[in-house]
């Protein structure tokens, strides 16, 4: 995160190479030393080149940066484009999507991340982060990676669905923990937004994980306070230090903070509702090709740059005030009061806010004792300039998070409404903390987790209360309108993501009402020609397996085989000539490692697989690498019953079996799939959509 | 919570009557003011019917608070004796212990708890509080008492399993919300320790219960700030503000820091084992009869009261500093520096420690700039007290937390470890506050949570990586001894607690291998007498349902019916003269409130209902009130398998169905004592205990 933060401020400082121009050009002027909005003093013609070479500079590297950063993740990775959180959080309810675990996209989303932030773009470093860390603990899950030659032996323990699920929550708790140095609330955000399964242990884990993160982080800040950072500065374990000796709020400070959070959190659905429009779009131009792709994110960074230099022109120059510590203005690389294109001793607020990193920023308006600062119509553009940027920046091909932005303009929003409310007990900055609160809940809809981000982003213990009620409050109110962004970019990515709570009309369904065939089914002794047929015509991953007389006397449900370990059987060419049982002498010539969960994309294909006509006569006894006792439901089970036992017990596969004996034992498999509710609508379209999108059956009295 | 405080504070001025006497006594010794050791440098004949009085008040006042609060416990609740927190834990796990919730125990707990806490007792009251907490969500969720005429109908939505659960989590964060004032903190206690389910939902839903416990503190506290409390005095948000300007540490403090977290640990499982020990001696006691339980509260209280008043005249007097704020020494209620037996200008270290409120005491020992104001010795002193008082005062039949105590335990280790370190950039009061986490954490076994909490009572957000690496350390040291001291105590109080996670020998044992009969089952029309009989001998509350010949072509599962609906169905006396199939008109008679869960301890019982002959000959039709489709397993399915499903999807009765079909179509019910492991372990002696207390089956090849 220093890291980032460090390139950051290179950036910034190719950003304000042109304030030695505009200073020459103020001190010619300095007879005219009074606040002018929006017009300029000098003559025009002879600053006209020096601004134009200063802007030149400045777009042309941030076009550079997010070129390069483009480039590289629409060509190495495009996996790693955007927050990445979504990915994760659909990983982590058992959504496998293609390479977003890969060494490749790691890379790319560390390098990618740190040009796009770089690049002026406002686009947060949180998301990324996450990314970032889950991406570390899938690579160590999979026990290193195999192409890169980077591979531990000890890490084989870890080669199974569960434990890799626990690493994966962990290092996107790890992800938050660095990216706010907030490690409980890190935990917490895996706990609330990513996890789908919880376990007493994992949060044991995750703490584990976060503490790391923390002592590395205080150690590394060790460091820097004794001045050994050079350019990353000094850093500290709070970002936003916003403690006032002396909080004291009272009742009648509540009415205007609960007004913020209703707006906040119709800001926040409003925001999600534009970003997924924007997507959309987005969407339809990425999908033309690569090209069309980096012309989007060129165009992006241009008119960014254009708004972030253009806009500074119509705020007035403010005087500097007499008590502050800092210089102002500030002619250098960082700090509060930008000079732009004001006379000495004058600074222009709006410039202040832009060029600066993201982090200085929110520092900015978070502080205390700044409320003559900023000037109310800067703030409604700021605030209508980042609400604006950051939803036209999310979707282009950079790796690029929504965290960052979304405090900054809720910061700003938040200082608006202190602005206009006037003087109560709280300061502009306090009201630009809730401000940020509220539409954080208004757009993420966390509650716990965000509140402990913002406690240990501003170590303000006094306005727990208050941030609590925002939060409950901007929620609440988002809710009414639309879903949570994550989910609501899970929904435009097409993952089938398993929600924990079953539908209504899940209710008046049973299971037998969304099972459907053909089913496959293998013999507990099976022909390899039928297998390798059925595996290449079928995308099924489970089968169930079932005995039939002579084995048995009766077709008995033996089990449930799945796709990998049917492969793993097809390699070793192990084939009987004759169908007889083999029994446990079966495994002796395979280990432990055969039937170990295979990295992310790096599972054997079917096709793969060459056999001789010969081979394909022969059989092979699936009894002993057949799951003898899968979980069943029968068919008259409710849909939502079925629902419940597949979500929280965690299944792949669940076999529906017959509620009267006599047929065969074993009626379908429900997947994943069978439970999304765009499946059941198109099966059922009786099924009525409500306003309230609500979905049941006609009534048995009106139809 | 701040009624406790008062309260206690009350008790304590009646602590310090003697004071004025010993004052006198100074006075008239002005001449001798040396630091003495141990000695009283007064005639004794003058000073001794002084002292002997100032004990007996002492002595009596705890005693008859103790005699009152074991009184009301002993004879109208005993269910109200001792925390509270693992009868609510095992609750929200399914166990119903009866009466936890009445409002009978509630108002106990409350006026025992205030008793107790301010009798000197040892005892803490946040388990009391969570209690209280619980109780009042119970009683809420059943919809008020009905025995004493406190109903409301709105309430009736809440008569369900699930709401009834979520509520009593709800109200067990609250409780701890109340006890620390930490909001955040409560909801993780209530995720991290009470709750063995957990969903999104209910994570928002406990946020805003401690949302609310926030916001009425933060008005309270507003009140008291107008200083309109009287003796509550002024409260704040924080309890014990430690913040120091600026704490910086390096990686040199931390070695003594890793020592403090192992010794902890150690400490934490050793007061865990003679918790333990205590425990099951008391239980024999107090199996005796209610004489023997009220003996034993009266015998600890005069002991403690001897420890407390005599111990202090071991400690030496110390001088008075001459920069302090307060006066010193205390003539009065409330201070830090005690007299006791000192002369003037001198305080007694030990005497200011016991003779305060725990929270006094705890902010003592967190404070900073304190690091001379204790002795060694007295430190050594007052940490044995404390750790054995909290011991041997848990057990007796009074409201009692261990939160409390354990902090006190743990900050005077803490100091303790501080003195022997000597000097570090850490100050003694930080030392109390890790001594107390490592403490904390060897004991109750918690991370996330306990670091929150102990977040929210210093408000120090710096100390926070040294407080996860103490907790962290101080937990895993503690698990390698035993188990967390609520489970404990859970297993003493005989509660079949369903752990989250399969033991290892269940693996090799099927379902199959635990089910015990004799099964007993219904039929689809079955004859009242047969219910009746069936009900009055079994105490079994679930039955499986089967339909035969002639309702369906062979032996069908039809569902499973519980013991509560048969009863509602045998008090309506609806039945039928011959057996006919009724549809879904036998609702008409019934109204949903007939099958909504009952209150708990209210649920008719089949001895009440009273039957005619003519109606034992009659029959009923269970189709109507069956469940069709309840979760079944296959017998030979493992048992760790069925557990899961058990488990995760909170189920009380899980069907077993014959792997081949033919025979009857269920072949037993699992119930939550079959997965016991002492249920187990008598069925197979065959599994062999190890030294590591891992169970399996003797290998085939030794046997």
């Amino acid at each position: 995160m220093a890291l980032l933060n460090g390139l950051a401020a290179d950036e910034e400082s190719s950003a304000v190479l042109h304030e030695p121009l505009l200073l020459r050009r103020s001190r010619s002027n300095t007879t005219s030393q009074i606040a002018i909005v929006g017009s300029n003093p000098c003559p025009i013609e002879s600053l006209d080149y020096e601004f134009s070479a200063a802007f030149v500079v400045f777009a042309t590297s941030n076009l550079g940066l997010t070129l390069s950063a483009s480039l590289i993740t629409a060509f190495i990775a495009p996996e790693a484009a955007g927050s990445g959180i979504p990915e994760v959080k659909a990983y982590l309810n058992g959504v496998d999507a293609p390479a977003i675990f890969s060494f490749r996209t790691l890379l790319v989303k560390i390098v990618g991340s740190i040009l796009a932030v770089s690049s002026s773009l406002n686009i947060g470093k949180a998301g990324p982060m996450v990314h970032t860390g889950a991406c570390i603990a899938a690579i160590m899950g999979q026990g290193g990676s195999k192409k890169f030659r980077l591979t531990w032996k000890w890490l084989q323990v870890f080669k199974n669905d569960r434990d890799r699920r626990d690493l994966v929550t962990c290092g996107s708790a790890a992800g938050i923990a660095a990216a706010f140095r907030a490690p409980v609330g890190g935990v917490l955000f895996a706990l609330e937004e990513m996890a789908s399964w919880w376990r007493s242990a994992l949060l044991w884990r995750a703490f584990f994980t976060t503490a790391v993160v923390a002592i590395v982080l205080r150690a590394l800040v060790d460091v820097c306070l004794r001045g050994e950072c050079g350019l990353f500065g000094k850093g500290g374990l709070i970002m936003y230090d916003v403690t006032s000796e002396n909080i004291s709020y009272h009742l009648s400070d509540v009415p205007p903070v609960l007004l913020l959070a209703v707006i906040g959190g119709i800001l926040g659905s409003v925001y999600n509702h534009l970003l997924n429009k924007l997507l959309q779009i987005y969407n339809l131009i990425n999908r033309k090709g690569t090209a069309y792709k980096i012309i989007l994110a060129c165009v992006i960074s241009i008119s960014t740059s254009c708004l972030l230099f253009g806009l500074p022109w119509i705020a007035s120059c403010r005087p500097c005030p007499s008590d502050t510590s800092e210089p102002c203005p500030t002619i250098g690389r960082s700090g509060n009061y930008k000079k732009f294109q004001c006379p000495p001793g004058y600074y222009n607020d709006l410039a202040s806010l832009f060029f600066n990193t993201n982090d200085d920023a929110i520092k900015n308006l978070f502080s205390k004792d700044t409320d003559t600062e900023f000037h109310r119509t800067s703030m409604l553009l700021f605030f209508a300039t980042c609400f604006l940027l950051s939803t036209f920046s999310y979707g282009i091909v950079v790796p690029a998070g929504l965290f960052v932005p979304v405090i900054v303009t809720g910061a700003a929003y938040g200082r608006l409404v202190g602005m206009c409310v006037g003087s109560t007990n709280l300061n502009h900055g306090l009201f630009a903390v809730l401000g940020s609160a509220s539409l954080l809940g208004g757009s993420m809809r966390m509650t716990v987790s965000l509140c402990v981000i913002i406690l240990e982003l501003t170590d303000n213990l006094l306005l727990l209360p208050l941030i609590m009620i925002v939060l409950l409050i901007s929620k609440t109110v988002a809710d009414v309108f639309n879903g949570n962004i994550y989910d609501l970019i899970m929904t435009l990515k097409g993952f089938p993501y398993l929600e924990a709570h079953a539908e209504p009309y899940m209710r008046q369904l049973t299971v037998g009402d969304v099972v459907t065939g053909p089913l496959q089914i293998f013999h507990g002794i099976e022909k390899v020609g039928n297998i390798v047929h059925v595996l290449k015509t079928t995308g099924h991953n489970g089968f169930p397996v079932v005995d039939e007389p002579p084995l048995s006397s009766s077709p008995v449900l033996f089990g449930l085989i799945v796709r990998a370990h049917l492969i793993t059987l097809l390699k070793k060419k192990s084939f009987l000539t004759t169908p007889t049982l083999l029994g446990s002498d079966a495994f002796s010539q395979f280990s432990a490692d055969d039937f170990a969960k295979k990295g992310l994309d790096h599972g054997d294909q079917i096709g793969d697989i060459e056999l001789s006509e010969e081979e394909l006569d022969m059989f092979v006894d699936l009894h002993p690498f057949t799951n003898t006792s899968p979980y069943t439901v029968v068919e008259t089970m409710s849909l939502s019953k079925a629902l419940i036992l597949f979500r929280e017990v965690g299944l792949r596969h669940l076999l529906v079996i017959p509620k009267v004996s006599g047929r065969v034992p074993v009626v379908g498999i429900l997947t994943r799939h069978d439970f999304m509710p765009n499946h059941i609508l198109n099966l059922h379209p009786r099924l009525l959509r409500s306003r309230w999108r609500r979905l049941r059956f006609p009534l048995p009295r009106l139809s």
